[in-house]
């Protein structure tokens, strides 16, 4: 047997690193849950217990029935087709666009040319602009636009960030547990460790302190160079907000430990309880407090995306980051490595713009951009409730009140019996339950253990974002159903 | 002195691979040349010698004048705002939309649902089947939807790749000499090896077997692990394309030596001598004419994109790669890869679809595509001869005529005195030529340098997109002083 029919690449063979990574948010349940949905696009319904998949393990809000904001749209079409703007008259008679419609997609195709065009690596320096105009008017501090970058979405960000800050594998970042597992899997590529901190579910997943050096000190007693911190606020999976004086804990903490902090801050509009405050007005509020330069050298990146809050462009792939106290070197160094894939698509920078500076109260797109953003603010929160009722009344589920974001993560009690048919089925038993549910309704949800969580707790992430009740409906009867059988 | 003061982050402590890492299409010059063009948007020119800057680093068609393809523009506009979709009798009567457009952008929508939703993560499944199909009718071999993967651009499609591919710094990929940076700046980020192979200048740079060869023998002695090659076909920075003979010669190179083949084919409809063949079409012609199976385990992943042809759509951040033969295990690995930034832009992902399912005779809006395509591709003919015949002309300049891509490369011969000039200036020589370039004429070209060259010879990539032959002439007169002042 010669090597001739042996092909080069096999999983044994190639980056360990990327085969050590998890993601379990489009893993195999995900994958399930699209042939469920191409055996129903064929009409193929004969042996399904359902007739829809519901895809409730991905924030996507416009897969669901969320609709773009007109304002948003419009624009963007005035850009894809500039030759549009040579009839206005029509554009505003007959087609219901606005003048300021017109007006801001001819400022923006002024500052970017071409949406067809590259743009400068760290993003449109208008658009740039805008972002930095916003974050003042955000956090009443002021903002440079060369300290922004935009990126497509919030993962791509993160991507950069992990990368240049990530020099070997001796290089620790904190991360939550439970946590979106971009930042484990990213880790995971880089060769990197990870070091988990958990949050804590019986203060509605509130940040611990203690934990927190806690597990810093004992990666620090192994040897690990932890140089980072993640805090994802409002939360994923888990929806909390952080006060503003958990916030400055947060901030001394890494002032203590010299760590640098990453504030995923993409849910920042998805606020039902509390208030968003941002790292980067606290840390500023500190800094002007203590004239002494205590905060002074402190190292904070913050992202924000397009593709959650109202907006929900998760398409469009567009978001950025703010760096605050990098020094000029490793900003020169990011500019680069951001450089060599070009730039973040110009259309979802444009996107970015409009998200950060929509129609204001008094211009002609104002009325219907308002009602259509508070349209869906208020349908997101009546969900979140009603699936939260729906929890609540289920055996052996327990689950905070909704916070924001656009997840609950209820945990569930299983029995022993349950426990022992997933071993027996070699998964995990929060991934075997998944599986049932997806099975028996066409919902598909995220094991807990796909963002961690503490050993012996079992959990799933579910998004609010699916319309009408039917489908919770149906987990309701699923849950009684697998309760019932391995009781 | 405490550590108060003092930042986690240097140049020193980051991610060493990430500093190593070179891309000089967008290094100092072009961010020299940003900074020209940011005065002059002021109308603060007074002391530059030029009242434009030409950005010939780069291939950006649509930064310079070239105008997007309407009919692309026309569907993506009624992506972006499909309540357009209910005026139809507006959109034909008073906007020049043809019903092909309508019927499109509705087709489309049909199977995104909406370009503000994420798609798979692979991309949307009829687009890659309409890839397929385009495929299909250029190489005559079928090719299967579930093998095409839908990237941000080629460039991160090339990512992914490699990604998966390094195993570790001992795993070398032969790459062509000069190149386009993305690869040597990837394998830099990636701690892999670059196995350099020189192209052919004296055959107007083809591929050189013997020099391939002996460039992996001699890293397999080494002890690199050198596990494929990348082919740039038609070239970059170089323009030349292989015929069907060289392309033959590789796959039969790769055949003994278990490479996987990575074929970069985005500027396959740029080629103004000879034809572009594709490497599936040649590989899948080997397979046929070879029942015995030699050539069937043979890995190739093919990369396309929307930003260089007559497209020219760099901002959009389309493309796709298509995988021959690889291992399901393996595809797996890539799918999940590809997952953890979710998807490609599906506005790009739609162009993509537009791209290689263009108007077809017969079709409405197929006479208006075919006379911008021509006009397009007519022009960047004109302009390559008209740059080549300059560079004909100028002392100690030598340049082959123009085949395709969107570049040409030129050899310049400098004097000792300019090389001592340049040396002084911590610079090579190309490097100051090309500064003292852009300093007197506002023409940003790159410095061989930065693609890699032999040592001892010197060159610098030129676009040919600019417009008009004023730049063109202010070259020449730039030239003839540099050379007169270090004569």
């Amino acid at each position: 047997m010669s090597s001739v029919n042996t092909r080069r690449l096999n999983a044994s063979n190639i980056n360990p690193h990327v085969r050590e990574a998890k993601y379990a948010v489009r893993g195999e349940l995900a994958v399930k849950s699209e042939e469920y949905r191409a055996k129903i696009a064929k009409g193929d319904t004969a042996d399904l217990p359902f007739s829809q998949v519901i895809s409730a393990n991905i924030g996507n809000p416009q897969q669901l029935d969320q609709k773009p904001i007109t304002f948003f749209r419009q624009v963007l079409s005035l850009l894809e087709n500039p030759k549009l703007l040579e009839h206005e008259d029509v554009l505003l008679q007959s087609l219901d666009y606005k003048p300021d419609v017109i007006e801001r997609a001819r400022w923006l195709l002024s500052k970017t040319g071409s949406v067809g065009a590259y743009s400068a690596s760290n993003g449109v320096p208008a658009i740039r602009q805008s972002i930095a105009d916003f974050l003042e008017r955000r956090d009443g501090f002021p903002a440079d636009q060369a300290d922004i970058y935009l990126s497509g979405g919030a993962s791509a960000g993160v991507n950069t960030l992990l990368h240049v800050i990530c020099a070997n594998e001796k290089t620790g970042i904190l991360v939550p547990i439970p946590q979106y597992p971009l930042y484990t899997a990213s880790l995971s590529v880089l060769n990197a460790t990870c070091v988990p901190y958990f949050l804590d579910e019986s203060k509605n997943w509130g940040t611990d302190l203690e934990a927190i050096k806690k597990s810093c000190a004992d990666a620090k007693a192994r040897g690990v160079d932890v140089r980072a911190i993640v805090i994802i606020n409002p939360g994923n999976p888990t929806g909390a907000s952080l006060s503003e004086s958990d916030i400055r804990d947060m901030i001394e903490f890494a002032r203590e430990e010299r760590l640098v902090l990453m504030a995923d801050e993409v849910y920042q509009t998805n606020v039902f309880v509390g208030e968003f405050v941002s790292f980067k007005k606290v840390l500023r509020t500190l800094q002007k407090e203590n004239p002494d330069g205590k905060y002074d050298s402190l190292e904070l990146a913050s992202l924000h995306s397009i593709s959650k809050g109202m907006v929900g462009e998760c398409g469009h792939r567009g978001g950025y980051f703010e760096l605050v106290g990098f020094e000029p070197a490793v900003q020169a160094e990011i500019y680069k490595f951001v450089s060599i894939t070009l730039c973040a698509p110009v259309i979802g920078q444009c996107l970015v713009e409009l998200m950060v500076n929509p129609p204001k109260e008094g211009e002609p797109s104002y009325a219907l951009y308002r009602q259509e953003y508070d349209g869906i603010f208020n349908g997101l929160k009546q969900r979140a409730y009603a699936l939260w009722r729906a929890f609540e009344k289920m055996e052996g589920v327990e689950c905070g009140e909704p916070q924001g974001s656009m997840y609950l993560f209820p945990t569930i009690k299983l029995s022993a019996k349950a426990a022992e048919a997933a071993a027996a089925d070699g998964r995990t038993a929060d991934e075997f339950y998944s599986l049932r549910l997806l099975e028996a309704t066409g919902v598909c949800v995220v094991p807990g253990d796909g963002f961690g969580q503490k050993e012996g707790t079992l959990h799933f992430r579910t998004t609010f974002l699916a319309p009408g009740t039917e489908w919770v409906g149906s987990i309701i009867k699923f849950h009684e159903e697998f309760m019932d059988k391995y009781r």
